[in-house]
């Protein structure tokens, strides 16, 4: 069984290469425009009212898979679903960007930390009641090394 | 350009009809089974150090798409990138759900608002850096009617 999924529109953002991404928006103020294809610009109505969305796409400029993988944070190899890692085994990426506008079927956005190109799949609301956790705990990410790194120049 | 998603496990839950789905986690004290293939199991490693993870799924059930629906708990047609409504131009499903205990190539996982046999397509660990916003605004949903249903028994 699969699932074909195809493009609904294309994110622009200032990076053209990996090296120059922020690792996630939490640490991008950059902003960037998601481009809806006009066939499905009907279903943008109403997302003016949400301050934040969710932004999956497809880590379309990664090849393959690993199962294990450093994360850009990390020194040690992890487990890949226990990372956000670009190298998946269905590579869709998931950001949480600040909506700042929204022009048409261009949706101004802020705190975007993927490539220029990258290719939307979907456009979610973000829901405090559904996806904010008070008490959240992060496993290795809580106690990752202080040098961690800021940008995804290594993968 | 289209991407194919190949499932990576399946979602157990006690939920065999939508009729029965808690609209969202948030909603749901239910547990579910997270069963991943053996052949990923290895990505599983360091996953029980986080609280939460985010299950993405195939929305399999769901036929076609619409560009206006209406939300679970509204009346009213909204556009559905700014709903959760399964009818999305590419089905793919998000719930953050809580991390009860790992067995092997299983999750035991609570808040799930699934239905059983659901086809899994990533996990990701849930990071508060990323993945939570402190003072998100949520449109239409903050404003909905308080007689809104709690399933999704009508779609």
């Amino acid at each position: 069984m699969a699932f074909i999924m195809e493009p609904i529109g294309v994110i622009r953002t200032p990076f053209a290469e990996r090296d120059q991404i922020p690792i996630q928006p939490a640490f991008s103020q950059a902003t960037g425009q998601v481009e809806v294809f006009p066939q499905y610009a009907e279903g943008l109505q109403d997302i003016e009212g949400f301050s934040h969305i969710i932004l999956l796409y497809a880590l379309h400029r990664s090849s393959g898979y690993a199962l294990r993988v450093k994360p850009f944070l990390d020194h040690r190899l992890r487990g890949v679903f226990a990372t956000r890692h670009p190298r998946r085994p269905n590579p869709i990426g998931l950001s949480v960007v600040r909506l700042l506008a929204r022009r048409g079927s261009t949706l101004e956005v802020e705190g975007i930390d993927v490539l220029d190109g990258t290719p939307l799949l979907d456009i979610k609301p973000y829901v405090p009641d559904f996806d904010r956790v008070a008490d959240a705990r992060a496993g290795w990410y809580d106690d990752r090394p202080e040098d961690g790194q800021v940008t995804q120049a290594v993968c």
